[in-house]
């Protein structure tokens, strides 16, 4: 293994250059070392503050004796309790290790050298990531006021070129929502052959209004996105799926690794569904939690616009000071250089006591000047 | 979601009719249904029989608490203890959702449209499965007798076109192995800048004669990988690993994704690499059990010939009557048509009362006619 002037090296990264890896939350562990500090408080990820669902925790330590056993590679009681609770086919579903990995199977699969994928500028930044991988060729829109998906646009940019079109709904990390009677008017306008990628990893946060997709967007290549790592409480263990036509997921399976889907998490997250009253109750704190903590950002001048997930968007002219300066308290936070909005953060919403010290911390951070 | 004449679908389905589906070991749970049967013995995947290292199953329910939270993107600790296992840096390792994924990695970062991948005709199926996927071109080297790679033959498919060679040793599933001398004669003769990956998920079960492949073959672009799956009885959470130049690994990195490697895996794995006298003394029982069951075999006239991994090889002309009359009696093998051995059945070695069961069935299902 001797390191040497290598084509292969050359080739590869040539190929990789345009592939900026993902930036995730800094890991607690690395803030305690680099601020000598013994404990940390993380709200950079959009975890759920109150842990994973108890019937989650105990379906894993059921689980721990067998994980000598490869997975079910069809995830068969999984499919199966996701199909009924959406009123879908079994058939229709498409299991990956996290959404991050039902994305990229989805946009390899439709998406390769020459095609065009389009996706919201400042929407979630691994579609422009899978769509280099898949050597396709990404067109990101930009929004009018920053924030939110430009739908017109997205459609004026289709082309012969166009197979796939990502939209997250809340979006991450603008948080902005659409209506379903605005989705659907654009996936009215978007020819049938494209597919259409709803990711909808924060849906639960939104209040009432938005109502439920599934069964009613209508677009025969419609693929709608979910995720057990936000409001289920399961980010560590990598569920996501989506719903679509039966045949659209089975040319997909084809491309999925065949026990893609670790044995524990299939396990946890068959549990996680039966815990709906958990679920809604959780959810139903951080929205309020939410509520309270944008009231007390907008009093302190540093609210940019409420959000429809399970996190708020600071706006402030020094923001890489201020995630430096919490970082040395402790407090991790989300900077959103990456998506080039310098003076954007996102914080996730905790624990009552958490977001009290957090907001804490800003009031004393604004006094110091 | 309504179906319809899509050209999405036809332009994907052309892509993948080249994919199938690798073909997993039948699981218990639908064998049951099949046969009306209350209990199974599941010989089909080369698990490990005596469980998971009892240090990982305690770590796993510890963890169990905190899957509410993302995984350390980078492993840290993980591949801090592989990198002192194996004597190499951290930056040589590269991890992934099990080996597949790992081998998955390698040829998307290293081969696409136009590119060759070379591998033996009966080496393990997700080298073919994971380069069609990528849009490269495979060459199956047929093995001479069948069972053992052709590493001459290999060396002669060599073109300006090739980009990487899988070599697995021992292979799966023939059984067969190379000399690390034999080996490193033929990466003397693979130019520099191909990548050749020698997949070494068995490598545990094979007599002391091998020796430690890492530090001592030498090639540029030499990949070994590894796994958790086999010895160290972690199938159902998905732990395969990469050892190479840190320069390569850097740029398949760019292609993994962020959390491709969940929580309660990253736990288990280092936690049962404290296990290492568990691990041998299973090892060493697991040997001890294949020579007895290949001697029963021979015995019956039913061994193929001898395995160095944790399974043994039947052959009898009616191999597939012979599957489906012992899974009438709850015992689940492996046939190996889809490797183009109709001939030919692998059975895992299983715990000693396991294996007694089994041959005892066979006993009786030859003296039935």
């Amino acid at each position: 293994m001797t390191q040497g002037g290598l084509d292969w090296a050359a080739q590869a990264v040539a190929q990789s250059r345009r592939l900026r890896p993902y930036v995730p939350g800094k890991p607690v562990a690395q803030l305690l070392r680099e601020q000598g500090i013994d404990h940390a408080l993380k709200l950079a990820s959009n975890e759920n503050p109150f842990g994973p669902p108890p019937a989650a925790r105990a379906a894993i330590v059921a689980a721990a004796g067998e994980v000598h056993r490869y997975p079910d590679g069809n995830a068969t009681e999984l499919k199966q309790a996701l199909a009924a609770k959406h009123g879908v086919d079994a058939a229709q579903i498409l299991l990956g290790n996290g959404s991050n990995e039902v994305l990229e199977l989805l946009i390899r699969t439709f998406a390769g050298a020459g095609d065009g994928v389009i996706y919201s500028a400042r929407g979630f930044i691994v579609y422009a990531l899978a769509t280099t991988a898949a050597g396709a060729d990404g067109r990101a829109v930009a929004e009018p006021d920053g924030l939110r998906h430009d739908l017109d646009g997205m459609v004026a940019e289709i082309d012969d070129r166009t197979k796939v079109i990502c939209i997250a709904n809340p979006n991450n990390p603008t948080g902005t929502l659409h209506t379903l009677d605005a989705l659907q008017a654009m996936l009215d306008r978007v020819p049938p052959h494209i597919v259409v990628v709803v990711d909808e990893a924060y849906v639960e946060f939104v209040e009432e209004e938005l109502g439920e997709s599934i069964g009613r967007l209508r677009h025969p290549g419609l693929v709608i996105c979910r995720t057990f790592s936000k409001a289920y409480g399961l980010a560590g263990l990598r569920v996501g799926y989506a719903v679509a036509d039966a045949a659209l997921i089975e040319v997909v399976n084809r491309f999925r690794a065949p026990f893609n889907l670790n044995l524990i998490a299939q396990a946890a997250a068959v549990a996680a569904l039966t815990e709906g009253d958990w679920v809604r109750d959780k959810v139903r704190r951080v929205i309020a939690e939410r509520g309270r903590m944008e009231t007390a950002l907008g009093e302190m001048g540093l609210l940019q616009a409420p959000c429809h997930g399970n996190f708020v968007l600071l706006n402030h002219p020094d923001a890489a000071r201020l995630v430096r300066d919490m970082e040395a308290q402790g407090l991790i936070l989300r900077p959103l250089a990456p998506y080039g909005m310098a003076e954007s953060v996102r914080i996730t919403v905790g624990l009552p006591e958490e977001n009290r010290r957090l907001l804490e911390a800003l009031r004393q951070w604004l006094a110091a000047g």
